[in-house]
């Protein structure tokens, strides 16, 4: 598996995952509170937690020691994904909140809301298709490369969208 | 399911579907294409893209009448996973590439390597878990206030974080 997206996803493309990492971003960090929280089977969550741990996401910490009692607590690695949840928050209120929208990202300071786009570190520019790309790393495979000349190949999708609008002139190019 | 986060996750959660979009972004449209890309059963793949078609990620579109062929074009809803799609990127470069980074990002006209970050599309300002936090919106319910306020109530996870490093310190706050 030598696609990020796809190393990415193999680690967290799991629902569950992903909303335990929500919530320990929200601050939770005790089982009863992840079990309370999304209401899944203790078997469930048990193995979910224990997944995040092994692939290094989430670090399981004793507490106390009288009674020994531990908790999950977010790694670097577990951290770095809240651009991941921000990018799915945003998605999501812009796409699927036919009633409103239920949360938001606000800055502390200001009291502003706040919109989560990507943009690049260095430049601060968005990050869009019709000005970025996608481009093999050095460490790419005959597979990506080739899926990637492909990706190349094409003209901007949304271009290529527009045009297909009229199915005749579409099919005079397939 | 009121959080934005889980909305779009049962949308795109699922492994196979977010590569779907991924090869859609690289400009793959067809079937045969997608096949060949991920290399899963026609009918998995078949099923994927009728749900991706469902939740109007993707759009199913005739391009050629004789013989009758289809394709699938990315919606503006599909698109708008692209800043997904480069955390997860990004999350994955960072964190799961021993062997070096396979994909990069690059600027089309400078060929510089970007580096996605997850910033406030008015203020430009990255969006930290130390200056921001997630709030309610009009139409959160009492569990997303409930789940909200809680997180509002706990220190900031990076200092908690520094703190637990040690164990005896961190029993007494227990």
């Amino acid at each position: 598996m030598h696609c990020p997206i796809a190393r990415s996803l193999e680690r967290v493309g799991d629902w569950w995952n992903m909303l335990i990492v929500r919530d320990a971003l929200h601050g939770l960090t005790k089982f009863e509170q992840f079990q309370k929280s999304l209401a899944i089977s203790p078997n469930v969550l048990a193995k979910r937690l224990a997944d995040l741990v092994d692939c290094g996401v989430l670090e399981r910490q004793l507490y106390s020691e009288h009674p020994p009692r531990h908790e999950y607590l977010l790694t670097e690695r577990g951290l770095d994904l809240r651009g991941v949840l921000l990018t799915l928050l945003a998605w999501g209120n812009k796409h699927f909140a036919p009633d409103g929208v239920s949360v938001r990202v606000m800055d502390s300071s200001s009291g502003r809301i706040a919109h989560p786009i990507v943009v690049d570190r260095a430049t601060g520019k968005p990050l869009d298709p019709a000005t970025t790309q996608f481009v093999p790393g050095p460490a790419a495979t005959e597979s990506v490369r080739r899926r990637l000349d492909h990706a190349a190949q094409q003209q901007p999708l949304v271009l290529r969208r527009a045009r297909r609008r009229k199915p005749n002139s579409a099919a005079s190019h397939a």
